[in-house]
């Protein structure tokens, strides 16, 4: 590190730079008896045990970043924490199979709180059929959680986001934009429309669309946690190719149209940048039949390499919105 | 839960109330293609695909409570907390493969702090054969960070805490009582004995003694990190026995001499309650020669369940001295 980056703080550097730093530092290599088929840096890594393969995932999540203890109730966080952790195994075509959690408490949570919690991370990984493998607590100044998600690959390959090809048929899986808009209905203050604050406490997962997509011979796939459009630019730059949007094969919801009316903003921008609903994201290649669940809204193109065009147009020329969020910012 | 139990806060529950209410909530289960070998509430799970084992647990480790920055370099509480997560899975009789990492750090964190924790996670983790196989960052008040190790089992079987048998030998493999040492001496603002210091900051853990342990027929293995009655108190509980330690076979290092000696109390105090060292202790079959790094420091009896003698005597008639550590102590 050179001596004028020394004072350097992760505000500066932002989560992206951080990340992109640790990925350079980690070589993935073979080891006793396991393989890895996919490192660290896609939704998840992938591990094969003989034969049989493993993807593998962490997420954290902090309190007044990630969720608000006014805004959900225990049992919503706890749901959302294990939810978000499956999504990323289930987007390398893997079935949710175990979780590990570890969370930090201040003293004075009640035990209620933390009651309700693993009430609502249980009933998640339960519905996806998730076994509880691990946990620890520890106390800490505000509520971290960080949830391990492991999933079974039945299919055999590991979905990673490097293998859309030109021609190919982007589909979608779940809903985009519901938790975006409910986020900003509580930060307004408000409680309604209930479907779309709903929508942002707790997403609602297909657990089998990741492991349907890779039998089906999806080519690429990721979930949406940071947006449509900037997780499909990790898909553009990861296969070298372009993603076209064609929005008007995307359906927007009556909640998402009255709500932006009310709010004076365009409903397409929550559904092109707004993260947190985990919808499946994949394409498939041409003329092959997308499996249940999935709708085609777009198509990948030669070029221009990792751009995602909305209607032919640059994102950013077509809202003047920045996708995804910024983690660090000070 | 009962209404009068609403107000109960997590200081009042105890971080063993915690875990307790947690594992009885959770049931393993036999799910697609994985079985669940050894539940949650063990050192780590035990996962078995199509013939092949792993290991899997996570830790924890928050800033203040765990370790301090003033105490230790970013490189130290790197190594330090891949260790301290690795160390459970070897106690399954594992050979570490794999590690996930999730951390939150305020924003006002330095590059440089973040470079050198990141550094040392990954020395750590390199010099046990692990792989960094997933991360991911948040912005947090204060440091915390969480580990999942995953260990591959070779020997087929994973050793729990409820394989000890009446006559069976207690091995250590590993120091005991120095991190503890080390950490009362920065307690008192002093910086030597640096074998002790150093021994707190980076505990110094032989990653193969666990499947050394498992392949040489160990019937029971633990690692020692809130003490080591506390943590054989597991396995006398977990197998429904007694262990009889004999302190005349407990080497002393002459540091731990010393510095009691400076410090008015007795060495056997850190080395019977102190944690954090992660050596591993293990059971072995009577006659049963125990495997290279081991040392005979007792042996286990019929009787009184769940106990553990120091030279006859119950624990805490020997010391006036409350093992292990108790989190959430308001």
């Amino acid at each position: 590190m050179s001596p004028e980056a020394a004072s350097e703080t992760l505000a500066d550097l932002g989560e992206l730079g951080l990340v992109t730093k640790i990925l350079s530092q980690i070589n993935a290599a073979k080891i006793s008896g396991i393989g890895v088929e996919v490192p660290a840096g896609d939704d998840a890594a992938v591990i094969s045990t003989e034969g049989s393969s493993l993807a593998l995932s962490v997420d954290m999540y902090a309190e007044g970043k990630h969720f608000r203890t006014d805004w959900s109730t225990g049992i919503e966080i706890g749901r959302r924490c294990a939810a978000a952790s499956m999504a990323d195994v289930c987007a390398m075509g893997a079935q949710p199979a175990g979780v590990l959690l570890a969370i930090g408490m201040p003293g004075s949570t009640t035990s209620h709180w933390a009651g309700e919690f693993l009430a609502g991370f249980m009933e998640e990984a339960d519905s996806a059929g998730a076994v509880v493998l691990g946990g620890d607590v520890s106390d800490c100044e505000n509520i971290v959680i960080s949830v391990t998600a492991i999933g079974h690959l039945l299919s055999g390959a590991a979905l990673a986001r490097s293998g859309a090809g030109a021609g190919d048929t982007v589909g979608i899986c779940g809903r985009s934009g519901m938790a975006a808009a409910g986020l900003r209905v509580l930060q307004r203050g408000l409680r309604s429309p209930r479907v779309l604050v709903d929508a942002f406490r707790v997403p609602n997962i297909d657990y089998s669309a990741g492991a349907r997509a890779a039998k089906s011979g999806a080519t690429s796939m990721i979930d949406i946690s940071d947006g449509l459009v900037a997780d499909l630019e990790h898909i553009a730059r990861g296969s070298g190719v372009c993603i076209e949007l064609d929005t008007k094969k995307i359906a927007v919801p009556e909640e998402l149209v009255s709500t932006a009316a009310a709010f004076g903003v365009d409903p397409m921008g929550w559904i092109l940048a707004g993260g947190d609903d985990h919808a499946i994201v994949a394409t498939f290649p041409p003329k092959k039949r997308m499996p249940r669940g999935f709708t085609a809204i777009g198509k990948v193109a030669p070029a221009p390499v990792g751009a995602v065009l909305i209607d032919g147009v640059a994102y950013a020329d077509a809202f003047e919105q920045v996708p995804g969020f910024r983690h660090f910012s000070s």
